[in-house]
């Protein structure tokens, strides 16, 4: 099964800006209480923030230096993670093609190959039939990890969990609060005690625009936005997390990022930064 | 008058990047039935393509190295552009204020001052007292042109024409179609007309979204952005341009820059780029 046909390269000189802004080897120590792996938030936008022209239209937007930067990336984490609507409209691979990744090229099966992970609190993705567990099944990927709501899992269809748990995915609840939402630090910290160390986000907006807000930011260790040259026009699925206002009821930016690193990628633009707090 | 106190420095390092992006000198010949000038859009945002936080607040967004590039720029215009909106909101100097300049440190009166232009269409900005005016009787600016619709003029009461006219500045018309708005190319055509060979605009949202249509991109000949590592979140003042749809009606990005340049400057980056027809 093992194929090199469809691996990508990133050349070192490329990736070795970004290092400061990826998951350090070996992952980071944290004290045993702070039990959460390291977040980078990544994910490419237009001019005008938008991710794509709607929900679930596929949208070229960055060029193939930065599909192969992703790639990189996702080589550099433990575990890749979107939310349920991105899931379902674009159908993502949620592997790694880095040539030399386990599936592409690599000695070891699944060697470099990132945990999927969809956060998904009522399971209404339908996972049977869909790509990343296609790539699982055929030794390209792992299997996928659904993060559902307490409670949830036992309301799953038996033949769909066991579609999961044949290609090595599974269901992983979490808590929910009274209001039946799951809040992002139980998330991270569920998957920490899975042993994942590291997660790179990928999105959706939802997804991206939650984790910007205050309550969550102190959860994200570093940020990577990879910016096209281009408008895509009112209407989008924008980046823009809520507004924020100061003690007196002033409006101020919602985040701001610090140690920022621009770097030209073809024709895009890569900023890495971490989220001033 | 004269005085350098509050003059900005660009350093030539960080202007030479942006030269093949700005009006060439001498400047560009063209055909003498395409009357126009060389057309800048400059402005600059937060990455959810803020200009800022709502209309009229003043929002600090690039930094000091951003400040003096826009003056920079302006000195290599003959007029810099905004609209009334902003003009009435942002009660903007539009003057340039890089040392040497006519009015900061240059031996000259005006020299590198560029024509202030304000488009009005129905002459609601009121503009005695305001700073531009006071700059230009200080001899540390232009004169203001506003430009309105064909026959406003009439309609303003004397005092406030005299107003402009005593520090140099006018009441220009343009035609306007049946549905009284004015188009750009007019605009620029009115303003080739009266001498200006390059004009450098610099907002409101409302303009450069206009400016960012099909019909008026061919008027704009490059593009300069500079954007800050902020989300100011939602419900600011954004650039993005309508939508566009192809021929089947598919929605596809509404406008692409080409020719692109991403330049870093301090905790910001400039992209310098062409509209793409």
């Amino acid at each position: 099964m093992s194929s090199s046909r469809d691996a990508l390269h990133f050349p070192p000189a490329l990736a070795e800006p970004l290092e400061p802004y990826i998951p350090p080897r070996p992952p980071p120590l944290r004290p045993t209480r702070d039990r959460r792996p390291f977040v980078t938030l990544t994910f490419a936008t237009s001019l005008d923030s938008a991710l794509a022209l709607a929900p679930g239209a596929q949208t070229p937007l960055s060029g193939p230096s930065s599909k192969a930067m992703t790639h990189h990336l996702r080589a550099r984490h433990a575990a890749i993670l979107v939310g349920a609507g991105t899931a379902a409209a674009d159908d993502p691979s949620l592997n790694c093609r880095i040539a030399g990744t386990g599936g592409y090229g690599g000695a070891e099966r699944l060697a470099g190959q990132p945990r999927p992970v969809v956060v998904d609190p009522g399971a209404r993705w339908e996972w049977r039939g869909k790509k990343a567990l296609g790539l699982a099944a055929e030794g390209r990927g792992r299997g996928p990890w659904v993060v559902v709501r307490e409670g949830v899992k036992g309301s799953i269809a038996g033949e769909r969990v066991e579609a999961l748990e044949a290609v090595g995915g599974k269901v992983l609840e979490v808590r929910a609060g009274a209001d039946g939402r799951m809040e992002w630090a139980d998330v991270f910290e569920v998957l920490a005690r899975e042993g994942i160390d590291s997660v790179m986000v990928e999105g959706g907006a939802g997804v991206i625009n939650k984790l910007l807000e205050p309550g969550n930011m102190g959860l994200v260790d570093s940020v990577i936005v990879t910016i096209a040259p281009t408008w895509l026009g009112q209407g989008g699925v924008v980046v823009s997390p809520p507004r924020r206002q100061d003690g007196e009821g002033k409006a101020v930016a919602a985040a701001r990022l610090k140690d920022v690193k621009w770097c030209p990628l073809g024709e895009d633009v890569v900023l890495c930064g971490r989220l001033q707090s």
